[in-house]
């Protein structure tokens, strides 16, 4: 027998319908490419979305079409997403930092028909233009009078937009499990997979995200989203913010800390959301410049570890809660998130911060078990660490066009590639990429363990490690150091550091000094490459 | 084109896997039938829901049979939930407070097969087992050596889940759209309606409701529901509390204000929900015991609109945040909640209150629109009343077994039967039931606004308005007053305090002092019994 409730299909385009109803005036403020901040409310974005749905129409977009950003994070962007999620075309974000023929193997492989993309990136796709073979129009997120002199044939996004009949738009009515984003993950071996979210996970996941022990967001909150849009699905941010009314501060090109604190000053902005790098470099301009963040109360830290001294200082000298998130594009992102369990809610600063540098809990929506490499479960007892498998409401259960093929187990948990603990109140700590793992001996040595302790040294500004050959072990870790600049650490200080915090066994057998450790296009270490330049280093015992 | 996530079946099975998994160890504290207070956790009920499963099976109970329930809010009827909407039956909640005749009704409309009841109940049971036509068994909620001399047969629950082996228990892996729990409206007129609500609605409704500015619940909350399980779906408390791992503090059979005190502080208890007549009475019992609530954070009333006093007491005396609520048994039930919205969070108080006496605003899964009688919407202007017609993701379709036949309009909105405003910023305020409206010269005149206002007399215990026949307004309306004990209001004192917070013209033709008014099964003001007992009623003039 069947419940008899309504049949209310959970599509995005019902999260700006309901902004548009119920927080109207509401404001997104963006910085422009163009320079200026400019404002602009719920209202327009929703009146300009369904502008661009026209233009969609009009130009003969249909159902499941897909339709490439390569954009910062502005209010054009957010009008892009829902234009074209909002009549069930397909939004494909595009990683700019990709080299220029992966942007245009990702747009052939997606089958992208339109392209939209910011001034800044204009000349990418003109060096591309001849290489995308199914980009039928190219929209320049500009008024017609900022349009550049170009080789190619370009439209500018006010000019296609504008003045567009909206009343017979199409929006909303489809199946709630049609597709609406299109996000690749920036594999290290292989080409991109692309993750196919529908519109159910999407509006899921905020649900799944709203609540107090998650993202806790509401509509008295000002939230300054520096994750860029092209990033793992944006973290949730633009369906979460709009469902409840948050005001929104978007970066757009401007990452720089100087840009990212007047932006979070002048708006009062009390939630912010990235990776590391972007509040290292930010709290390093705060000290320097002996600045303050009176309004932010929460900063939402996710893609690598938080290290320690980014959390101390955020907590204690801002009165900032930190928390840390755990997810990856295959996610939606969230799989864990860091907020105190009840039990740690009142417990000493160093506890709280002890638990806090994990990666966090799962919300309801996301299930999580530890396996070994056979797939056989092992205990959550905080110690055992196993490859994290994951299964839920937001989570990914085939890449698009099959790629990859059957990425799921028995049970239909997806295989995150992390190798972590779970402790007995659901704490994950991340200990490892599976794949960077150091097999020594048989036995797991944890390179990102090592990593967050040597990034405590005061010299130390980045950190890596890899395995190496070994004739007797197969694989010994050796830690590779960027330092802090104009700095010289010994190597024996660095090791010195790591002495009585890690295992004897861990210990690196050779510390290597570089003038810069190579990062990946989210602004991970670059492992991979890492190993490429290291596979004849040579151990010198 | 479908999106490539996961199946993962909103059911509420795994509502209670997750707080198993991950809030193992979070007790559910229960004032018992039987007397002592009682303690147990998520883990317990998790392993007793399931032997309670196993033990339903043993009895042939299949997918979407129904098991009926008429008892307290104890994690006895916890397990009773989960253990029957975990495998696919249908959990039916019957209000013990109907009149027998209606409860035998009820077992018999909804095809019961197996009756569970408290010790309370046994002897209503006992009066109308011989017109219980599908009840094949009666469980009472106690232990073997508890379970009174009966004329009829009886089983105790705890012989009857005792030592199930759970290993090959049916659990969850069913559409999401299967019926999950029954719960019948307290109809006035005809007979009572069931709502079937589907293992998704109450998912979805779960995280609508979670979301900080709904009832912002998390796993540090310790939350005393005071609704009665038995009333529209728990609030949804008996899922969200689950979800986040909230620990709970159950009433039992004791209501009265000592009691909920005692809970309240004894477990510290910082959120609970109930109608205002409950929180009327701990007020007092506060106020003359000169008592306090240092823990509670939160309360959130619905069912009738909240009166002024009670609410700026809570406020100013105690530093207690109440959020009024609106909603019904259809709306599973959020239909409006209180949070204030960005604009007024910082407000003077006398504001703040203002806005707080209205409903609230829907959440993002509600969708609400104002009609005229011809169903043409109605302006959203703070002014103008229309009859409440809402959409979204957790509201009735249809009446269970086709009664009331079509009851959705050509949109899909539901009809509450409710006559509101809505604001500019989306907030609602309830201002009749479309039945209880007074028509005076084809206008209508709110019997709410002026009962509210006449509440604050501090002479007057309750207040009622109704509509008299009247030769030439049709109708006019007469006020009916509970003096509180031992007072004696007069009439123009009365009248007085309406002078100038209502339009000339809604001025009552008439006071008339009552020793009590009548109430309804769900503690409203049971207008119908007084229209029939002042249907000859003339007035003066």
């Amino acid at each position: 027998m069947k419940g008899l409730m309504q049949n209310w299909p959970l599509t995005v385009d019902k999260i700006l319908d309901h902004a548009n109803r119920n927080y109207p005036d509401r404001e997104i403020v963006s910085r422009s490419v163009e320079g200026p901040i400019v404002t602009t409310t719920y209202r327009e974005v929703y009146d300009r979305s369904r502008q661009l749905t026209a233009a969609l129409q009009a130009d003969g977009i249909v159902l499941s079409d897909r339709i490439g950003t390569i954009a910062w994070n502005t209010a054009r962007h957010i009008e892009c997403w829902y234009g074209t999620m909002g009549m069930g075309a397909i939004l494909h974000t595009i990683n700019p930092r990709l080299h220029p023929d992966q942007i245009a193997w990702l747009a052939n492989d997606a089958n992208d028909r339109i392209l939209i993309v910011d001034l800044t990136f204009v000349p990418i796709v003109e060096q591309i233009r001849d290489k995308l073979h199914t980009v039928e129009k190219v929209i320049v997120l500009c008024a017609d009078d900022d349009l550049p002199e170009s080789s190619i044939e370009l439209t500018s996004y006010e000019a296609w937009i504008f003045g567009r009949d909206t009343s017979n738009v199409r929006w909303g009515q489809f199946d709630e499990e049609t597709a609406c984003g299109l996000c690749y993950t920036s594999g290290t071996t292989g080409n991109p997979k692309g993750v196919l979210y529908s519109h159910r996970s999407n509006v899921l996941h905020a649900f799944m995200s709203l609540q107090p022990d998650a993202m806790n967001l509401s509509g008295a909150a000002t939230v300054l989203p520096v994750v860029p849009m092209f990033h793992a699905n944006a973290w949730g941010l633009a369906f979460s913010c709009l469902a409840v009314g948050a005001k929104l501060v978007l970066p757009g090109p401007r990452m720089e800390p100087d840009a990212i604190y007047e932006l979070l000053c002048e708006h009062d902005v009390t939630f912010t959301a990235a990776v590391p790098t972007v509040w290292m470099l930010l709290l390093n301009h705060l000290l320097e410049n002996d600045l303050d963040l009176p309004a932010l109360k929460r900063v939402v830290i996710g893609g690598t570890a938080v290290p320690e001294r980014i959390l101390r200082t955020f907590e204690e000298k801002f009165g900032v809660d930190v928390i840390h998130a755990w997810g990856m594009t295959e996610t939606s992102p969230i799989g864990t998130i860091g907020t105190l369990p009840a039990q740690l809610r009142n417990a000493p600063l160093d506890e709280r911060v002890a638990h806090k540098l994990k990666q966090g809990r799962t919300p309801f929506g996301v299930e999580m078990k530890l396996v070994d490499d056979a797939g056989a479960r092992l205990p959550h007892d905080g110690n055992t660490p196993g490859r994290v498998m994951v299964r839920g409401l937001a989570v990914v259960g085939s890449y698009f066009n099959g790629s990859g093929g059957n990425i799921l187990d028995g049970d239909g948990f997806f295989d995150t590639g992390d190798i972590a603990t779970v402790d007995s109140l659901g704490t994950m700590q991340i200990t490892d990429r599976a794949k960077d793992v150091i097999k020594s001996g048989g036995e797991w040595i944890s390179s990102i363990d090592i990593e967050n302790i040597a990034i405590g040294h005061p010299e130390v500004a980045n950190a890596a490690v890899i395995g190496v050959y070994h004739p007797k072990w197969d694989e010994r870790p050796i830690l590779i150091v960027q330092p802090v600049s104009g700095r010289s650490p010994t190597k024996d200080s660095v090791l010195a550091i790591l002495e009585g915090k890690i295992a004897k066994w861990w210990m690196p057998d050779d510390v290597v000094m570089v003038d810069e450790i190579p990062l990946g296009p989210t602004g991970k270490n670059n492992k991979l490459a890492l190993r490429d330049q290291f596979k004849d280093f040579e151990l010198s015992t």
